[in-house]
């Protein structure tokens, strides 16, 4: 891929960097999943990373699967909700594949409270998942199912009259801004949760006054990664609108099942291209190891595609000595994802580095050229009872899909021509 | 001052170290001055920096001491709050003499409201007033009035109460997470502020319902440097706790007040050591420069003098671009002043140097011996009408007053030693 042909990828990506970069990405409410997600049914459950049938889903993904099959009273008990699966009664599809994204397991079942973002230069919507921290790594039981429907009957509600009140909250400067707060918004968002909350807080006491106000706000105190959702679905809403320019061989996605890896490329359309998911490298919580953990899960790697997580470690040097490294080490994560990137972000800047742009578009031909895979920051979910969160770590994707992906936009350019 | 009497300053230096950085300081709450400031009279007016008479006092000094007599209903009019100054009826004393800390002009009466912050291990008390943007730049009219009047009528009873029922703020922690988070501070306190924010609010929900909440969110919301009172009171809980130690060379206060600057130094107690106030090299605002600008004022420094502002610019990058620096000078600063300083702080780390702590404890034997003079960040108040903020930038002290602390102690010495 020389010479012309070469020319018009450079400049397919450049479009496809300019729109994973350019547009701003503004909050519009929260709602349940099924009055807002195109596509979503009340006997469909949603779970992250590339399709996985059933039977060979990772076991804490099935786990929350059922967890939210149960949350929505789609069968009475584990069993039955897992033979109701098998029958295909209840359904399950990706995330992605509704225009959502869904941290660790993903589980978005119909009565769910989603976060609803807009791309404001395309117009597309993206949703997630409010975060809570039980389901998503498995963990279901009476108390994590009250606190499902707190997050739509108290929480949501109240966002979303406060979001309207304020005629909508801009996403990417509130990121921009807490990138220089130290966090990548990937494994650190409490910056971005903090500003959040600072841009919220008048406008919930207007209008959400008699509805747990004080609730609300200790969610919001209490929940350090609560931002997560917002920056996945600001992700997701830029991933979509720089999807499928023709030619592009920059990656619009990357996300994981715990058992696959799955990327999408830009010139490559809706096309998954995967490869086995990989071992997280991580700081494991006390009494916890590699051996007890499933391995990478999660549509929170959305976030490294537009130049955040891994890709602003540099921007993050408390995040990075929880696992160990020195604040060299985290500038040079952040310098090594430059070497794959077709262009740097013009929203997201390292002031380390004198405020230049995090990388962002990661190029297949880069990639496959350099040898140099992404890096990607994720949390570690366990692989059996009692599940949960088990740690937080560095994880590369498998080289396959970015191999697979370079013959399929070779093939691509080669039909166009010749055919 | 060698062999053993500089290892009895070195042994009196680490003790004021360890006082400047091991405590913790708890936020007690928020009353009007008079109630709680030890020495507080109806017709006080406290001002920032070392002791001034009226007559040469810089001009907006002057003119936020009378602001604040006509906010106490002192005098009619400008020119009667004059009088009633010049015939001593009205009075004035620094801040710092009562134990109390006053960003920019300083200008403190009995009414406002100030901060209450304790030292847990020493039982200190100190004080700074509740943050404003205007009269402590010289600025007063009805608007100003009326907002110092929200502070003590409706912020500050919100805000005792919500501390109240959270049974105290511990200050240093959230400070040391501030520092991660693009804080030093002084010039830059947002992350701090929205931090502080989140700790409050739902204690604020539940016990300020029905009290102009909305405002009070507000209040946090709009004034970035919301936390710098906190800051500065932190700082004094601390700084007056280390001060008096008997042949200790360090620095335990820097202040001014527009025409001086002024140093405590820990062995030789409440003794004022000054030297002419600083001219500012700073970021200025639009239409403004040098020229426009008051010489450096204020108690704020006093966060410098424990391990704060300049001496965590490494920490603080998005700041120093504003004044045009780039990563590596912001790092140099705090390196520069590492050289200066007896100790490290333990509660206060950098993370772009591995989480080393930041130089405390200013050493005036070093500062003399190098000739470097300790870096300290600011705010610019203009010298003529309208007044107001007009920059913010870097200053550092005359050398004087650390020369005649030198002296001081030397002599402190010489009659402990001979007489």
């Amino acid at each position: 891929m020389q010479g012309s042909v070469g020319n018009a990828i450079d400049e397919a990506n450049r479009e496809v960097v300019r729109r994973l970069t350019e547009p701003d990405v503004t909050w519009r409410g929260v709602r349940a999943a099924l009055d807002v997600i195109p596509g979503m049914k009340p006997n469909l459950v949603l779970h992250s990373g590339p399709p996985v049938g059933w039977a060979a889903m990772a076991a804490v993904q099935q786990q929350a699967v059922i967890g939210a099959a149960l949350f929505e009273g789609l069968a009475d008990d584990e069993e039955s909700a897992r033979s109701a699966i098998e029958r295909g009664e209840i359904e399950i599809a990706p995330c992605h594949d509704l225009g959502a994204v869904g941290a660790m397991a993903g589980a978005t079942s119909a009565s769910m409270a989603v976060i609803v973002v807009e791309n404001d230069e395309f117009g597309n919507r993206a949703f997630c998942k409010v975060v809570e921290r039980a389901l998503q790594f498995g963990q279901f039981d009476d108390g994590v199912f009250e606190n499902l429907r707190w997050l739509v009957d108290v929480l949501g509600p109240a966002l979303h009259t406060a979001v309207e009140h304020l005629g909508g909250v801009r996403l990417v400067p509130l990121i921009s801004r807490a990138l220089h707060m130290g966090d990548e918004c990937h494994n650190r968002n409490v910056a971005a949760t903090a500003l959040l909350l600072r841009t919220l807080a008048p406008a919930l006491a207007e209008v959400a006054e008699g509805k747990d106000l004080p609730g609300i706000f200790r969610y919001f105190e209490e929940i350090d990664q609560a931002f997560l959702g917002f920056a996945m679905a600001t992700a997701k809403a830029l991933t979509d609108a720089a999807n499928g320019v023709a030619g592009s061989s920059v990656v619009t996605t990357m996300a994981r099942n715990g058992v696959e890896f799955g990327i999408k490329v830009s010139g490559l359309g809706d096309r998954w291209l995967t490869g086995p998911a990989q071992v997280i490298e991580g700081a494991f919580m006390p009494g916890h190891g590699p051996e007890d953990a499933t391995p990478d899960q999660g549509d929170s790697a959305i976030v490294e595609t537009v130049g955040l997580g891994a890709m602003a470690m540099a921007n993050a040097l408390t995040a990075g000595a929880i696992s160990g490294g020195t604040a060299r080490d985290a500038i040079a994560r952040t310098r090594d994802n430059m070497q794959i990137a077709a262009g740097r972000s013009r929203s997201f800047t390292v002031p380390v580095l004198d405020f230049e742009g995090t990388p962002v578009g990661i190029d297949v031909r880069a990639v496959v050229r350099t040898g140099i895979l992404p890096t990607i920051l994720t949390g570690i979910a366990g692989c059996r009872p009692p599940w949960g969160r088990i740690g937080a770590g560095v994880v590369r994707p498998p080289m396959e899909p970015f191999v697979a992906a370079l013959r399929g936009l070779d093939e691509a350019l080669r039909d166009h021509d010749g055919g």
